[in-house]
């Protein structure tokens, strides 16, 4: 088997899967209104592997056989910058949304199989090294979109797994079997789980002993009994594309995904209580994923600097000195996110069995650059706009027989430019950022990928202070 | 006449004003789903107006009567604060709205009655201030709510008014009667309109000679004819309140508001064709109105300081050192907001014949401030709530008897904090600040009350920098 | 007796006193080149006392003589008001520094007026008060210069004063005595030390009942036998006036002042053992010199503005639209310092036994604003100015008949001014903001009147942020 | 001939050249104290040829002799990278400072080479292009330290070289001799320029037609007649390298350069009047400099760095989280700089004849960047560092038998560390930022390889806007 067609894939999503969006239970999730607009968003994965113009970046060739690039892991800068370019024109066709399914599964599989790798080398069995090149061999043969649900539900943020008042706020382990495990818990906010074929579960955080059973990672079809996808559209997607030309199309398909005493196969468990290999798990994960994020981010970029110059256009003051530098904050912002991600492919770190590792410092300086000044970005493009952006009149006011005229009359700007492109351009905007999607957007910017404490954490760990405590020392003499 | 009582001034608005909603004439809007919500909004301020423990606030008294403060213009730098204090206590009952309807109107007619008296001095007629005098008589003695509509549509933002293609994008005088004028164009984003007793029009700019038609004042009843208002429901609002906490209750009522050949009677003519003054009517506009919304602003501060500390103890961090930085961030960019309004009515300017006018720099500073910072406040908010804010389910799912529980279950946080507790300020979070309500509070940050870069040249013109060069050639003995 | 002269003041400063500048012992600190700057600044006071334009606001009555308006301690709004109008004003005159003699020295009273009457209310003794009450006429009958030492030197700062390895790292008492006591320590970084007549210590931190002996207060004459300053020359003072227009007139006198078993007699001891009291003196100090802080700082900013158009002026290009932006961004960082000040005097509290004490909210984000966007509003003028801020040449060079001829033709600029003007001027900025004193303000701007995180804890325990949580549930119905 | 010595390069520089310094002709450079600093400082990077090992990095085999990596213009993205680290390996060996000797040589020689062949390939004469090939292999040849002179002194702003009162203002060509040219002008801080062997003088902007006598580009040797250096010691050099550990080491030796009819041979003119070719030249140049700007700015961000955390480790607070967060701030702000390096090695564009230029938009944020955030790093290591910064005593103070005893005591900190080292780490903040050469460094940030209004217009100018207009009108689908 090989390359599947869109066909296929949305087909393979009708497996009964329980999912609810709304207080109601989906029987069939790619027809349903709710729905069906994360499958088709997430479905063009499909159709690009097979595209002639989009081929070369969205597949590699292993053993004769054409598979996703996504599974393709890294074994060198270039691959990794392959990577980057392949995330970053994905979010480009998906107007500014990444489609999760196969990168942050495969972000969880390398963070996964180096872990398994160090758990051998450590003196651990080799078996769940053996178990995920099995899994990963057969998430190629398939071409299964596979998707990573890691945060857990937490509870009190003050306590550790073991000492919750409900010992089931991180997914933890209630029955050893012989063929497998059954889990209990919940995740949040997991990504694109709608549209996944299979659901990669991973600790969240590092583990202590008193927490062994927390210390678990599996993947299993969305089917499983027992696994529920509690969904929430954002916004509700019943709108008018003329009023909401982003959010009609794009939607993640993220749900609170409920572990209610799965069984999870032997051959797919690769953690089983292990806890010192929790944290490292997470950690590589982490810096795996926000890789990804600083490869999808400044497409989102582009779409500010893109329409802010549009709009300045449309008003008719593009060439204004001080909205040429408004633009430029606009670039400069886009692209610095941009160079951390070209700087992080350039010098990874190699970790065993040889996959090529983001660099840590620029992939998380990068992810902090995005969240710390994206909302500062759209204050730019909102100053640049107006405040039509949000008094703006929807297509049912504009194409009305009795008011549309005034409408079409009064909203009219640059002379050059049709009245009605000025006015979906405010929706356009309005849409993208000031929102109910907007603020899914901006939130994400934040949490997407970690909070920013988790990124500081991550740099200081990784940085190497001391070479600059050397400089100083030497350059004083002492 | 005296103050009205809240059913007098509802029944006020049912007075045939053509009202437009998504598509909709609304032949009531006191009782119109998607407009009720915007007059008991405003309707609030005849109900303090009674309240024994607001009156003295809401009220003064002059000539034995009782009248809204709001009307009762400043003549001292004490009577800006007792201002700025009422704004703000308005504001903090309206859960982060100040109720405009009067207070922009009154803004409005200070500017005029300003222009007016300069009008006169200026060798000019005495008739406007004398109109004025009598109209606002006329308002205090039947407690009217004024709103006042300002901003023109504008066409091409690089012409003036007699340059645009289309004549009308601008308000302009279209015909000259003896007992009148005939008006015609349309204002954007009108606040409060909906809820007003009359809608005082001003010019939006500084005009030159060939612009004379365009230099307008006048304030006409909301039922006259030709005059319609096209209004935007941000969000539509048969919404929860569960889930929308402020949204639901809270509504602008603003709108697009075309005049289609109205006629405004002598009496209530302000300014007709003096180009020359419609500058200063403008700029007096735009300060008295800035001093409005840095009055109000700090108490959206105050509910982003309340929410994120709150939100802190339902995660269980509220004693970290670093949320306590975060929220006094939030401490700072509010109470800044609120040190410009204090300043700004201690030092103000007294303008003929006899306003206070308050003080051009710290008002403007303080606009520009609470613009400049506001994004990044929200920003820190978001940060330390978490990413629940956005993928929280809404109350359809929490009260479903099959998903509810498993949500009841693993939403909670601090175990002393009840699990719904903690949800529903994360919607009160994401309703305030990252929706459809949040965009249109952002984007009115920037643009309310005029843009940033009307606030500088507000600033330069004012600020005395004279005094500035002076010290420095001094210090340097030139 | 009454208010002093300046040759009064300039000769009682003839005392015997130990000063030490570069390793030198000064025999007459009022005519060395390295001390007689700090002399001559501070005595300015006497002349502007006796000033016909400046008496109304360096003065008051007080039964019937005129007294130095900074000792007589405010009792309401108002008199902090013309407080900080006496501060603004004394700093203008004084190049961008303020005298800090009798400024700082009445903060330290006022707070130590404060604190020993809480003393006496919570059941303590009376005696402080008394002696305060005693201490204070006798300043004002003699009009004397009174400075404020508080910082120790601190030693470990993870350790309380009793836990240092050395014991004298806080100023302690060594020995009691009937007379009054022996005090051992030192304090870091005294302002204006070398110009006052008496020196008041204060502790510097709440202490705990093991810290007993370092809980003291006093107040000695500068020459007292043992009592040495260690002056710090900033920059060293033999300068060009024409490259260092103001730190060749500027020089704050500061020093480490070294207590080596000094005896202050009980009559002078306004603290001895009360270790629950330290805390309460050290927070009020801070307030009251932050308030001190927020008046003085804006007339820095008045001289960044000045020279920031001046040099826009002498470069040609004060009309760009840009260079306009930066002077607005530099009026908004100082008239924001301004407005807090105007505010925290608005709105006291006030303290037994009757000191209006300025807003604590408002002086500390005013405080922390200064600092925080200080070394920003320098940036801004630097970038305005250009790289001859820090290559222009010196006045060695200019005059040079061989090379001045070459200097005087290329470094002309607008044609306007004359080039020398330009010259200085870059001088002027680099003097300000770009060498040796420049760092010195800067980094005063952080620490003096304490670090921001001091300014975040007076902040966080003022704030009643409970009113705002009460907002928030009120609005959610909770 | 091949590499040169150290010794060979410092008597190179006895050539009786005409330098000036504090109103004094310097008879030798080399030996002269206000002077010998920058040579000596400059004169690393002979022993660093050398030396085992740096010198693969250093040095490249050309024709089968080694020479100066610097002038092997680099071909592909490897050699870009291979150059970024050359430039951050060198500034880490000169304590922050780039010895930009040969660095901004060649800089400007790829410039004039890129230039050259435009003029060749637009129809113009193929001299300049020989003439360039046959001196950058002299260059090679002897080992040259060559600089490059560029900023005009420039007069009045708003006008054009040849509208200027004086025509003096931009070096222009007043004679055309057979066998060359003489030319008139001067530049103002020309880095490097004393310790250059020759001197390349590029024009600074673009050109108009009535401008041609000023699009004009040389190299002279330092020694040429009629050209003076006057120099500006930053700080005068004859300071304790206890207080001032980097400025009493490092000085960059830039100057005031006037050509006062200075007479430039034909061999090595390389612009003669082609004034459509002089934007191209400026361009270039600038964007060649600013890749050795991001590229040498890191390792300055190092040292704060390693100040901060090595003060934070000797005030005994370095684990704080606060601490800790200010770090990796700087971190940061530093590898920002560094990942925008990267990039522009990354993607550069080759320019003929087979240049790679470092990518336009990588190099101008990064540069962009680091000027705008530099102020605001140092302001994060004060905060850190305490007060003590500018307040620490001097050598002659802490050596003093006297009072040397106190300081020593009191002045004290973590007892793990000697107090000495403490206090002179303070002296290394002090000097490296907050100083007459703090100053320096400061102002250099800026308008060191030109002011941010620059990038902005590289950038904008370089930029594709229109892909991401692109983007939004598919996504809009209009």
């Amino acid at each position: 088997m090989a390359l599947r067609s869109k066909k296929d894939y949305v087909k393979s999503l009708q497996d009964g899967r329980e999912v609810w969006v709304l207080g109601q239970k989906v029987p069939d999730i790619t027809t349903h209104t709710l729905t069906k607009i994360a499958v088709e968003h997430c479905a063009n994965t499909f159709d690009l592997q097979q595209d002639a113009k989009e081929r070369d970046l969205f597949t590699v060739v292993e053993n004769g056989e054409p598979i996703s690039r996504y599974y393709a892991f890294p074994q060198t800068s270039d691959d990794l910058e392959k990577r980057r370019q392949l995330i970053d024109r994905h979010t480009e066709i998906g107007r500014g949304q990444l489609n999760l399914t196969k990168a942050i599964g495969s972000d969880g599989l390398m963070a996964a199989t180096v872990t398994a790798h160090q758990v051998k080398t450590r003196g651990g069995s080799d078996v769940y090294s053996k178990r995920l090149e099995e899994y990963v061999r057969h998430v190629k043969k398939h071409d299964l979109a596979v998707v990573t649900a890691m945060t857990d539900v937490k509870g009190d943020r003050g306590k550790r797994p073991h000492e919750q008042a409900d010992p089931d706020m991180y997914v933890r382990i209630v029955e050893r079997r012989k063929d497998g495990v059954v889990v209990r818990g919940a995740k949040a906010h997991t990504s694109a789980s709608l549209a996944g074929n299979d659901i990669l579960a991973l600790p969240t955080r590092a583990m202590t002993e008193k927490d062994a059973d927390y210390a678990v990672a599996f993947s299993i079809p969305a089917n499983t009994k027992g696994l529920k996808l509690i969904m929430r559209p954002m916004p509700p997607h019943d709108v008018s594309a003329w009023d909401n030309p982003i959010s009609a199309k794009n939607l993640e398909g993220e749900s609170v995904t409920v572990f209610d005493d799965v069984f999870v196969p032997n051959e797919r468990l690769f953690l089983a209580g292990e806890w010192q290999a929790a944290g490292l798990l997470a950690q590589s994960f982490a810096n795996f994923h926000r890789f990804t994020g600083v490869s999808y981010r400044p497409t989102i970029g582009d779409l500010l600097i893109g329409a802010t110059q549009l709009v300045a256009e449309h008003n008719g003051v593009a060439k204004a000195p001080h909205i040429r530098d408004k633009v430029a904050r606009l670039i400069k912002y886009t692209e610095m996110i941009r160079a951390c991600a070209i700087a992080a492919a350039r010098y990874p770190h190699t970790e065993p069995p040889g996959i090529a590792m983001p660099n840590v410092v620029y992939t998380n300086i990068g992810k902090h650059h995005f969240a710390d000044s994206f909302y500062e970005a759209v204050r730019v493009m909102h100053d640049v706009a107006g405040g039509l952006v949000t008094t703006v009149p929807m297509e049912v006011d504009w194409n009305h027989p009795e008011i549309g005229p005034y409408l079409k009359k009064y909203l009219a700007g640059n002379a050059a430019v049709p009245a009605e492109h000025r006015v979906r351009l405010m929706h356009f905007i309005r849409d993208l950022t000031a929102s109910d999607f907007g603020g899914y957007t901006m939130v994400g910017t934040i949490h997407g990928e970690g909070p920013q404490a988790a990124q500081n954490i991550a740099l200081m760990a990784d940085y190497d202070i001391n070479r600059c405590v050397g400089l100083v020392k030497k350059a004083m003499g002492i």
